[in-house]
């Protein structure tokens, strides 16, 4: 069986997908859209697809899923649209930086019974996935402290970052999720904190580059997550679990294992640095579980439009806490 | 020239100090005092030092330095009692639970111009001390985040608790000072979570025993500490600062550098277990710094009375917003 | 530009290879052949290549490139074969156990002017590849010793160690072209320890399991390499080069980067335990640096004929100074 | 019980070993000898020793033990004198450049039965104690290949390699007992290989800079040692042992656990550079294994007499091997 997809979207993150659909043997890449056509038409001259709008894609009888890599602000209209045509979707984080639009959303795919994938694709990363299986299986027992770290390489123009939503909504939202799949419970309490010290101009663009969220759950399980829009030893992305019986980390993924030693000591290459390099193997892995989902009729893979409502929730109130100092409850 | 010490306190924190002060060629231990008499007298017979009271030893003309490892509820008057009996003081932390307290010692100390330190052991570790040294050299340019971890191999008994002045006053103090040393900026405010989940009967003592603070410079620069009182891979403690060169961190101390591969992995030896271990190199350098502060007439080594002050204010700042569940600024 | 590939031996390692081509956009798997019908059949199919006799390879104008993946005894003949009908050769190693066939083999390559590389993968293991260049680049000043470390995960069954040439010409015929690539400059003497201590069978074959080789230089610089049939952490595949400016190593690629701490110790995940999935990307590289020879015209790519010949004098120098306990020189 | 020692020699080992009994609660500095006055002098007044002649500390009724730290070829005919006068002994290795000498001294302490003790400092370095323990216990299981790597930070100057009895001798010695030690069997050939890579100066005063030397014991296990004068990230000492159940190995002690991450890669620091910090403990250790013997009265603590007598015939074959380019066969 094969799954034929229509991307929407040819940017950054469509690229991605695309490649990915286009090298799994059980996939198909059947249309492309972008508002740019120029954009799609390249893409789809790459892969031999063919370009087409939305509304195309979403009505097509050779479409079996769609693939949502659009700019956010389409997220929730586009599957909504998908949804009531009976596709598939996998749609790229967040489903709206609107919490009410979410839910309004997540009610459609609810009434059609579609199945719907939110692209938190950190999930699928071989290391992440293991550590948290042994989690699961109660490697290092119950657990009491989760703290993520996520650092970028380089900062974005202050420009993209003026319509981001916020470091909150756009970069930690990965973190938030990432702490909700290890925690395994929901939090109740969001502090944030956060300031302009890597770029200036991010400041006078009204956001933050460097933040720290501390969450608490019902139970009183703590999770801490920092975020730094610069690390200049590459793309930092960590996080340790500790629990009663122990604690499981997973470390950062190095460009080799050569290591040389020398009177400056023992230098040990530096991270890999792009997220493309860094997550390739979690983006097929995540297209992998969407399309097991496809093919049984699983209509709530995991990560699900729960899940991307929970991490906006928290970043809607990790937003609030930072602007206005004060603990922020989520329910 | 040698320094005589007088050391008030028999109990563990006084036998690791005389131990020190012992095997230390510049200084000898000349009196013990106690509240139980067969705890001085075994400690004196040990050392060849003399039994005395506290009064005798802060009116005695063969001591040099007090070294106060008395219960906490004495520090502040044994301070302000050797301060004006001319002695130079090492005070184990905190200082007292009360900050007015403090402020008020403070002043003593000041107007008689007496050497005070406060025994925040942990500067004083070798690989802490290096890497501080290089972040002030601007190994790691502008420091952005800084974060410390810090876990007790096991929890202390219910009963211990209740008169500790709780873990962010008890435990968390020194990580305290460790922000602050790190960070070379001081903090104006606090946020803290915590919870009983290692042992409820720490809860029911109304204290937590798994705790997570992040706190603020004016400058905008975050510190997040987290603490909890039981890892079963040993005495667990780390830090990394993070700033616009680099990141910069002291990995934990290993039993050994063995380490056997097997189908079970590579397993590395656990991490040292036992404070003593971990910081007896500490604990010497750290009087030795004292010492060599007494020697030269400097009244002002580190850590000093303001920084234990500081520390302090931090503590009851993150008792404070634990109770609250808000934010608490400090001055 | 596409190469149209025929793969001798549908056995374990043309099965890799085939795998390899049909994942390459530059290649196409034309033909399969073997010995076995239903082998040749299965793998064809899988592919969608045709199969045929060695014969009608070698004629056949729709190709290219032979890859030679069929049992060592067979690689001199069918070398010639390739290069006398016009084909650019990729061949497994060995060319042959003995040294007088692979230079009678080498002279026929040579008049034809074929393009011919030798199947040692390791030097395209990407970890292996980047200290090579920088060793290359001077990294490590003059090198003066080279230490390669290999262990299989298990041993082979005795029966397949009585025809394999035994384990200098089997199974350290890799670490000897490995010692070349690093070394840079060719070996005059090998002494050679052996012995059957993992499996008694092994012995009795007339092999050995456990195996140490030091080899020199004309200029005096020292190569040691240690072989073991079985190690129970997974597939070791180390070096470390040692020079005038310092040292540089690349270590194993472990199965994640997942840590467990616990009373255990830090556990980190055993190393990767099969060859296909350590070599993986070693396998990719090796075929896209042939097709890029055979686009280039280039016909002596890297590890060439040469390369297999001084491996294999290395393992019958090897051989006979463990058989006779003494040195051996090689040319 | 305090045992008084008499110290042959006022050179580096003997301050090394004049400052460890002095640190020592069981142990006296009682004596020290010296061919140059001055450094008698030094020395003793430092510690509050007498200076004495050779002959005066052998028959002094207040010496218990002596250390003999002299020139390498005064240690046997002192042995000698000390076992005759009723000396405990504990001798720095090695005993004697030539076996015959060391013979004839065994005979002599064993006549007496005098306690002796060589110092192959390096088994009482925590670290590898460590790993021997667990040896003998057989978690590697049978052991299989040792692997020892030892480099020197520098080169001595070529004048002193001339009168050290060469690299195999003088350097090497201590990694022949390492092999030894770990194995627990002894060799019974041994193939060597060296050059003078590192300065031609320490090749034209006829020795070798680098070195390599493989051996097997009668079963068959193999041993491998590398060695070099120079590295230049440092002071290596390393080994790993590899049976049938797994691998363990002893890392190197780096100056501080501080990491840095930048563009340049992750530095570790570099490892420790000098014998007397990275063998201090050892040293200390190794006093305490001799004087709980001379306590116990154990007049065969390890490493001993025969331990010596091994070592010298190893290096005695490895030079010999060197020179001839073959094999040599030990008993």
């Amino acid at each position: 069986m094969t799954i034929k997809f229509g991307v929407i979207g040819a940017g950054r993150i469509g690229k991605v997908h695309s490649a990915t659909i286009a090298a799994n043997p059980k996939a198909k890449l059947a249309y492309i859209a972008d508002a740019m056509p120029q954009a799609a038409n390249d893409l789809a001259a790459k892969y031999g697809a063919k370009v087409a709008s939305v509304e195309e894609i979403m009505k097509a009888k050779d479409v079996d899923a769609v693939l949502i890599g659009s700019p956010t602000g389409f997220h929730a209209e586009q599957i909504q649209m998908a949804s009531n045509n009976g596709k598939a979707i996998m749609c790229e984080k967040p489903v709206s930086l609107k919490v009410s639009t979410i839910e309004e959303t997540l009610k459609v795919v609810e009434k059609n019974k579609s199945t719907l994938m939110i692209g938190f694709n950190r999930r699928f990363d071989p290391n992440f996935a293991e550590a948290e299986k042994r989690i699961r299986r109660g490697d290092v027992g119950a657990i009491e402290i989760v703290t993520v770290i996520s650092r970028d390489p380089n900062p974005p123009p202050a420009q993209y970052v003026a319509g981001s939503g916020g470091i909150f909504a756009d970069m930690m939202i990965h973190d938030f999720d990432m702490a909700r799949f290890l925690m395994g419970e929901d939090f109740v309490v969001v502090n944030a904190l956060g300031s302009a010290l890597v770029d200036k101009a991010i400041g006078e663009a009204g956001d933050v580059d460097t933040a720290a969220v501390q969450m608490q759950t019902a139970s009183g399980r703590i999770a801490v997550i920092t975020n730094s829009r610069r690390a200049t030893y590459g793309y930092d992305q960590r996080f340790e679990v500790h629990g009663s019986k122990g604690m499981i980390h997973a470390k950062n993924v190095h460009n080799s294992t050569v290591e040389v030693l020398s009177g400056a000591g023992y230098v040990a290459d530096p991270i890999q640095n792009f997220f493309l390099e860094r997550y390739g193997q979690a983006y097929a892995n995540e297209l992998n579980t969407f399309i097991a989902a496809v093919e049984s009729g699983n209509r709530d893979p995991k990560p699900n439009g729960h899940d991307g409502l929970q991490a906006q929730k928290l970043a809607e109130a990790a937003t609030e806490s930072w602007k206005t100092g004060k603990p922020v409850k989520v329910s």
